[in-house]
This record gives C-alpha cells, structure tokens and sequence, in this order.
C-alpha cells in the first residue's frame, strides 16, 4: 500500500482537518460553526480515514479532538432537518431492518482499528458526541469543564452506536444506567462518569497537547503489533477464562518469538530501551484475528 | 387492559402498601413489625403488581420503599420457621431441581418490567432485602447511615435472587467478591459498595422524597418507549459490538420515525419541552421483545 | 485421601515454602534473590499445591505473599535467559498452538480452587506478578508503596495469565485499557487500579498479618461449602439472568437442606454463631460443578 496523503483528503471533506506528525494521526473535527455535530459527510470520511490510518504501518495512535475554542467538542448529530437527515434512501425503501446507525458503522470502525486510539474532549458533549465519538476509544481525556450527555430518552429516542453494549463493559450497569436512563447532563468528576476518563484536566487548551503527549510515548516506547494483539484479546477474550488461555498463550508465543519481543527481553536484560521495528503489514500472523468478523451490511431482499 | 386499582389491593395483602400518586407507583413494605423480611406473600403479591404497572401506562415509574422509622428497609427473608418456609409443597415432592426462589422470581419480575423501577433504601439492609430488592432496580437510592449485608455464606448458603450475576455486572467483579464472599456488614459510602447507589442521603426521611422527585422529573420528560427499548438494550445488549449496531440501529430507525422521536427532534430544534404522547400499549413494536424470554417455570416430571 | 504433609514439599521445592496454621495455608514465594521471579518450578508446585490444597478439607483459605523484605512481591517471569526459558519443548516440537502459558496456568489452578484465595501482595509488582499471581484471587490485600506495572505491550509481547479475560471483569473494561494498553507503572491508590484491592495498607509489613486476620476471620465464620458454591456462582453464573436463578435455586435448596445451612438459620435465630461442620469432600452434590470443565491441556497431533 502506498503511504495515504492524508493532508491531500482534507480539501475535499472541510468537516474533519487531518494532520499527521510523525505517528501521530489527528481528526480534527471541523464544525464549529455547527458546534461540531455529527454530519453524514462525517461518518464516511472517519470510517474510510480509520482504515487507512489501521493499514498505515507509520501511524501509532489517532486522536480525535476540536478545536478548543469551538462551542462544543460534539453536540450529537445533525438533525436540523429532522432525524430523517440521517437515513439512507436504502433504509426506507427496504424497512426498518435495513437501516444502518451512522454512529454504530463510526463505532464499529473505531473498534477495528488496530492502532491506539484516543479521544482528546476539549468541549461540551453530548449524543453521538459521548456515544461513537467516545466510548469505543481505547483511552479519552476530557476538560473538566466539559457538560456531558446521553439525551437520548429526553428526545424520544434510545442510545444508539453501541453505546448499550460499551458503556456497562467500561464502567459498569450501575453507572451505565444512571446516565443512559436519565439524560442527565454530568460533570467529567461526577462519580457516575469518571471512570470513563484516562485523564481529566483543568484547562480547555490543555487536553489535546496532554493527549498527543500521551499517544508520542506510548508510540515510542510500545510495541506495534503488541499493542494490536492486545487490544483484540481485550475486545475479544474468549468466553472463558479457558479460551482466553489458549488464545493469550498463542500470542504470546507468537509474540514472544518475534524481533520485537527478542528485543523486548533482551533490552529489559541490558535495561535500555527496546528498539521495536515489527510492523502490522510485514509481521501480523495469519492467526490473527482470531475472532471470527461479522457482516453488519443489509443485504438487499429484492433484487 | 381496564386501569387497575392498586389500592384496592391493600385490604387483601397487608404485607406492602401500593399508592399510585400521578405517574409514580410506591409500593411501602409493610411488615415494620417483622423488619420488613421477606413473606412468600410479598413474592406473589409484588410479582403481580409489577406486572400490572408494566402493562399500565399511566404507571411511569415504580418505587419501593419502606417507612423510615421501621427497623429496617428489609432484614432478608422471614426465617423464623427455618428456611423450610421458603419452600413449596410441589418443590418438596418433586425435589431440588423442582425449588424456584422466591427472591429470584421477584428479581426477574423487576427486570422484566419495562418502566423505570427505583429502590429507596431508608434502612438497613441485608440478604434479599440487599438483592432482590435493590439489585435488578434501575436505581438505588440509600440512606448513608444504612448497614448493608450479603450475609449468605455466614449463614451457610449461597448468594441468590440472581445476584451473583447482577452484582459484578453492576460494580464489577472485584467488589461484588468482597461483598458476596466475606458477608461483611458495609456502609453506602464504602468504597465496596457505593458505585451501586444513584444516590447517598445524610437522613433517613429523606430517601424516598429524593426517590420521588427524581421518578417525577423522569416521568415528566422522558419518553416511556424510549425507557422501556432503553432498558431492553441494556439488559439485551446482543454478545457482540456488531449484534448491539444491528439493534439499536432497528431501534432507533423504530423510534425516530415515532410520534415521540418526531417531537423529541422539533421540540430541541424549537427549544421547547417535548410532549411525548406515545405509549407501551399502542406504540411498541412487534419487534420487541428482540430477545427469546426464557420459561423458568418448573414443570413436573410426573403426571 | 490422606492429609497432605505441605511443609514437607519445602526441601524438594525451594521456590516457595508452604506452611499450614490452623485453616490458613500460607505460600510465601521464596526467591528474594531473584526479585521474586516467576520460575518454571514455581508454576508446577503452585499448581500442585492449589490441587492439594482444593481437596483438603482443613485448608478454608490460602494466601500466597512474600516477605516484606524481598526487593519485590513478584517482579515478573524469570527471563534471565529470554523468554524462551518459557517453552517447553513439547511447543518448540508441535509448533506455536501447542504453548500454555505458565501465567495461565497458574491462573486457573486458582480459579479452579474451591477455597478462599488471597494475594498479600507487600511489594512491587509487575507483569506476572500481577496478573497470575493477583487477577484470580478471590481478594487481594496491598502495600500502598507497591509500584505496579502490567509492561508487556513495552516488552513487545501481550498481557498474559488470561488478565485481559478477568482484568475487565474485575474492575471494568476502562481502567483494564488504562493499565493493559499504556504499561504504565501505577500505585494502589491509583484511581486505574485501587478496585482491584480489597484492602490497602501503609505499611509493607502490615499486609501478610492482615491478610491472615482477615482469612482466619472468613474462615471461623463462614460456611466451606457455601464459600465453594458462592465462588462457583460468581464464576459461572450461567447466560442470563433466568439461567442464573435456576443455578442459584438450585443450590440454594440443596444448601439450605445441608447441616450447616439449617444451623445458619438456627443460631441467627438464636442469636449465637453458627457451628459448620459440612466439608466439601463429605457433603458437596454431584450437582456441583455445574459447569463443564473445559480441557486445556495439548494433545499431540503426531503419534
């Protein structure tokens, strides 16, 4: 694969500014003007930019973040024109089944991608701001200052873009239902969000730069392959503590038997720092995914 | 469905005390005297109450609670026969595989309940006055002063009423160990247990007040479907990142194109309250229940 | 089965030192000099013991710790000589599927233990040492000057021991990604990882008596038999709430139904301790496990 210009997408799609410095990879939500919601154009660019970005062997970590002066980090979707913005001319010719939840196919993209992703919340969030553009992040860092929330029961609606799915996996159904039952707007601080957050920091303007140091240090000092191996044994462990046995111990051999780890023990041995040089494309196993993938695309009924 | 009259239910079943105020169901335990344990009449009682109010639509919201000057919210299981009076006659003759628990039947008919349910726990609590009656809730409420306890394995028994698989869902399995397998007595603020409570309050009398206003204000500006396919994602979420896309996009799709979903979207763009008309009775969707309901009923072996 | 002498497996295995005190058995890891390395001779007694241990009725609880002078509680796997010191050669011959994990194995040696495990975990800890020798056990008591790193994705290989299986269980899918995806080197008090620890201590000397105190406790006062099926349940709490009450019915009736359930009713009404005599090897039900056990073990493909 030819190494993406990710710069050249971005006079083509104004919603997100892509830049990428050395292996850092940041979408920088481009809508201030509309208080950064969700937009169709939105979806498809992320989606298309987080399958490059997972097949660009250069690219170590994606940062997702706004600008720190616009009125919100993400307020939801766009529905000035309604919810039926959001449906695709597919959906309502075919039913309900076939509708396809642009923030679930933006959640599901962030989730296979197999580089360290981050959610830099410089802003107020709220809908799809907190659901796909949040929680299927490895890590999120948030201003304190930031208002959150999951409106979705005050609007007539349900969470949507996996949210029901993530939420209780990272915090809990305690937690998971005092927020998504409510609609309540919380505080990064409050006892029923922190735990969502990697770090949470006083100042608007802080919270990118904190999050771009973060991603370059775990980018220098971890493993390409061992950071993709291990977040696909966290997203998928095996249905028992027997399954994720067979499966951490196959990659750790795998693991353990390649340049990289070689070099993982022998620097610890020799305490410098290891020089990690395997990449996805030149050093993953067939054995990987070891999960099997699922189709989510409608397949028409009517030929 | 004839709207039912709950209280005409308190002269023939003097264990709780219903009170239907608006759109707010309380149902008082009313067994001050006893501590407020658990009665086989309770089960039977409360199961169909429960399922009353979920198919009422007047009934937004379901509290349970107890008076704040009795001895305790509950103090577990009326034992003062042995456990023996736990038991039915059909259970005996048929044998161990033949025994439901009673606070396991209460729990499923909570869960099963699609309006928002909410236990206020003005007083100590132990066994299943910890799990039936606070787990399978949307929220708890608590009294800080509450002393709280799974005293199961002190007491030569197990953990029940489905709360070895509700607890570690709910705060995770490292604290549910520390509660279900020591027995220890803990305060609400422990850092044990606290994640399990929407809400700690300094004085007992005023647990349920704060319960209720909270009810009121959901009832008020939420919508009931929203609740009730909310709570289905959540309790159904699908065993896969791509199962819950595929459900909460069919939902969404259901909901959006709803009355409900429709004013939800004007009432934001007009910043104005929605008014949320549409109800479980007319409203729902053949669609759900998506999940396959599971009969746990015993049915006998011999004829 | 004859009791088992474990202070005499000491002179054949130095590794660790076993001693036996009342209902407690303490295994202390004995290679100060080492750092507390895990050693391939560690996994196979530890594995052995937890087995003897399991099937002894005297045995209520077992804590593994170090001495508090060590230079660590566990720093990690022996890799003095690469990671290859790992492999056995039955592996090396049958190709990477063949490889167990020492870590996992371990891992489910506890978990499959039916008695009250403890980690008194009074020094630093990393890799391994956090995972196998912490993740399973039932509580884990902590120096609050331990330094605690999960370091594999900087070591160029994947968190192993099954901890991305028990590590969100244990303490939610965030804070897992927070220490499993960064390596970071975090302490106790961490908000990351402080729910991970059932008690955290100040002093380095004060975690093993602790943890002892605490074990002596669970041990007068709680039931051996309703500890082995509690564990059970949180283990293997079934598919569904539904599935989880006909489990928890069923051994609730047939704990109920046993001496020391019917005693455990008897002194709360009589407001004394109760006296358990029950032991697993007399009076568990061939109805336990109800789990399938699943095989781990390599068989070879080549006769």
């Amino acid at each position: 694969m030819a190494a993406p210009d990710y710069e050249a997408r971005n006079q083509f799609n104004k919603d997100v500014v892509l830049s990428l410095d050395g292996p850092v990879l940041t979408i920088l939500l481009n809508r201030a003007e509309h208080r950064n919601t969700f937009s169709k154009g939105m979806v498809e660019n992320l989606v298309e930019v987080l399958d490059l970005a997972d097949r660009d062997d250069r690219v170590r970590a994606i940062i997702v973040t706004a600008e720190h002066t616009a009125p919100a980090y993400c307020s939801g979707a766009d529905i000035s024109g309604g919810w039926k913005v959001l449906w695709k001319e597919e959906a309502e010719k075919e039913g309900i089944h076939a509708h396809r939840d642009g923030g679930g196919q933006l959640t599901l993209a962030v989730l296979s991608c197999r580089k360290i992703t981050i959610a830099a919340v410089n802003g107020h969030a709220a809908g799809v701001g907190m659901t796909a553009m949040q929680l299927p992040f490895d890590f999120r860092f948030v201003w304190e200052g930031a208002k959150l929330a999951f409106p979705f029961v005050r609007r007539g609606i349900v969470p949507e873009a996996v949210s029901t799915y993530l939420l209780p996996k990272l915090i809990g159904l305690s937690r998971a239902n005092s927020l998504l039952l409510t609609g309540a707007t919380v505080s990064p601080t409050s006892p029923y969000i922190s735990a969502l957050y990697h770090q949470i920091l006083p100042n608007r303007e802080d919270v990118y730069p904190a999050a771009k140091a973060f991603a370059q240090e775990l980018a220098n000092n971890t493993a390409q392959v061992s950071i993709a191996y291990a977040k696909g044994l966290l997203q998928h462990p095996g249905d028992s503590a027997e399954e994720n046995h067979l499966l951490d111990s196959q990659a750790i051999k795998l693991l353990a038997s390649s340049h990289d780890g070689a070099d993982g023990a022998q620097a610890f041995l020799e305490r410098r720092k290891p020089k990690f040089t395997d990449t996805l494309s030149k050093n993953s196993s067939p054995w990987y995914p070891w999960w099997r993938r699922i189709d989510v695309k409608h397949h028409r009924s009517k030929l």
